[in-house]
């Protein structure tokens, strides 16, 4: 059986739940034994630190937003991936490395080579398929406002800075096609949902 | 004026916060503005970050602890440590990097390499004057239990991984003899105070 880590990318209001759904449901319709999981988050350790990250009234500095994403990406992958993983589960985890990349490396501006070396060491593993979510940014973050809710300190940043996210999560889309799927998440989420399932299908086809 | 940032390293129950105490009082005798802070934290955040380090009941992998630690860090350098040290006041920390070095790599065996890379670009500044209060692992241990009090989540290791520390603290001292002094916290009080006294000022007067 191959390995299945799936990370599912996309900024603001891509509908990332939706598709999220949908892939478990695939997976488990397969007979797979299924762990979803979330970034950052998914330990008690990286629930608290999401909480410190997400807080509005927080002030960090970009190092300090690297650190606590990797931090908490560096325990959810011992604590929850690698052992799911090794047992033979597929896991479906709501953002990975690529959104570092994406949000901390084009977002704030921290070099790409930094990141690529915390991945390196503190997370050590790569998702065999990632599905990006792409989704023009005024459209996204219209999106994400009608859900209603307070914006947290990464979703109160300004256009310009998910454009970045956004042109980085397309870059490195282009420079791993074998791993990454693009999904025009513009179109309706039944639309999404099919064109992600049918991607899906035949990578796990493939085996 | 010379550029005085300060870091006082050592074990549990090597009496660290007398001696801190001291050398805030020595730098205020001499006109000096001090800034005095500590390690995990010295800021909202990092104290946030330190709770989390701290709690006995928490699961953290070494990477996670290691990260956590540079996080609280990089915040406590560009939010308090840079703009003292800017406007001339002498900062006096209450452990920094070689503490990572310490526990970290010595106790829980992460790679130098790594703690290093971290180092240059999450702290970007080294101490230039480091006091490492050295005393035998079972008489600090003592002490600090005699202080009563829940033992935090590092203090609950076991003997041989605060050995690992003072070894690894007193290799760093011996490599980097113009930066460190290392005093013999068996001592006295009022000796090792006096020790850290004339250490400093025979430093402070070289400027």
């Amino acid at each position: 059986m191959r390995r299945t880590f799936l990370s599912i990318e996309g900024g603001e209001g891509a509908g990332k739940s939706t598709v999220i759904a949908a892939i478990v449901q695939a997976l488990s319709d397969r007979g797979r034994d299924v762990v979803a999981t979330r970034e950052p988050g998914g330990t008690a350790a990286g629930e608290a630190i999401r909480a410190l990250l997400l807080d509005p009234a927080r002030t960090l500095a970009p190092e300090t937003e690297l650190l606590l994403m990797f931090a908490a990406r560096a325990q959810l992958v011992r604590e929850v991936i690698l052992p799911a993983l090794d047992r033979g589960a597929a896991v479906v985890t709501d953002r990975f490395t690529d959104a570092s990349f994406a949000y901390q490396g084009g977002g704030r501006g921290i070099d790409a080579g930094r990141i690529a070396e915390l991945e390196r060491w503190a997370a050590g593993i790569k998702p065999d398929l990632t599905f990006l979510l792409d989704v023009g940014v005024d459209e996204g973050l219209a999106r994400a406002r009608s859900r209603g809710g307070e914006p947290d300190r990464i979703e109160r940043e300004r256009g310009d800075f998910f454009e970045r996210v956004r042109g980085t999560y397309l870059a490195r889309a282009a420079a791993e096609p074998a791993r990454f799927r693009v999904i025009d998440a513009s179109q309706s989420a039944d639309a999404v949902v099919t064109a992600v399932r049918a991607a899906l299908n035949d990578w796990l086809d493939r085996e």
